[in-house]
This record gives structure tokens, C-alpha cells and sequence, in this order.
């Protein structure tokens, strides 16, 4: 089974990677480029064939180790 | 319009950062993590409100500035 964990910043926390990737595409032609978000995901395959028991290891993997959770939220997805 | 970029290492291209996140997955306890791969994902918004010149421009970026074409592969999708 494999878990699909999307690591982003939570509404309101300042994102300086996307500004300046916003900034930079501008800079090379794209003018339409309204706003540009970053995201880290994590594909995980795991030995185990609950899928409730994935998404709950999947919420303490976030907790303990991925995600900081003054600044991030996260969206926990299981893939098959 | 809104485009979703996943940018991804290529087959074969060693990854250390998920390498790296499955040991300390595995040494605090998630012992059946069997594999983690880690992707970026760029979500940005375009001022534009044709489906194929989104995909067309998003492309563009990718070999412009989001991704190395030496090592990363790269999935766009357009989001509404």
C-alpha cells in the first residue's frame, strides 16, 4: 500500500521559495503567473494492507518526524 | 486557471533526502515503511483562462526554471 502526503504551509505563513519562483517566472516571460504555492510530497510505501491503519501511521508520521506543525498542514491521501 | 507541477526524480537517480526520511521513519518505530520517494510540487496561478495554453506554458516553465531535465521528470495538471 502506498500513502500520498502533501506537506504545505498553512494559510497566513509567508512562503519566500514561492514568491521568489513567482518573482523569477515573471522575470523569464510569464506575466500571467498570479501566485505560486510549494508543496513536499511524500510517497510512501508501506508493508500493510489496512487502509485505516495507513492513514493513522501516516497522521503520527506527520506528527513525530514531516511536518512542523507551527507552520505546516497536511493532507493524507492512501494511493491503493 | 490553476496548474499543479509535480516535479520528481527520474527512475534510477538516487534520492538521499527519502533515503534518509525512511531510516528516521523506521528508527522511530515505522517499522514497515518499505520505501519513500519525495517529490515538490509547484500550484500556481495563471491569469489565463485557456486549458491547453496553460499546459503549453506550464511546460515551458518546467524546462525554463522548475526542473532539471538531467535528472527530474515532471507531471502538470491543470486544476480548473
Amino acid at each position: 500500500m502506498e500513502v500520498e502526503i502533501k506537506i504545505k504551509l498553512k494559510e497566513g505563513i509567508s512562503d519566500p521559495e514561492g514568491e521568489n519562483t513567482k518573482k523569477a517566472l515573471r522575470l523569464l516571460g510569464f506575466e500571467d503567473v498570479l501566485n505560486v504555492h510549494i508543496l513536499k510530497t511524500f510517497r510512501i510505501k508501506l508493508d500493510d494492507s489496512d487502509e485505516g491503519d495507513a492513514v493513522e501511521e501516516a497522521k503520527e508520521m506527520c506528527k513525530k518526524l514531516l511536518a512542523n506543525p507551527v507552520i505546516h498542514d497536511y493532507e493524507i491521501r492512501v494511493k491503493k
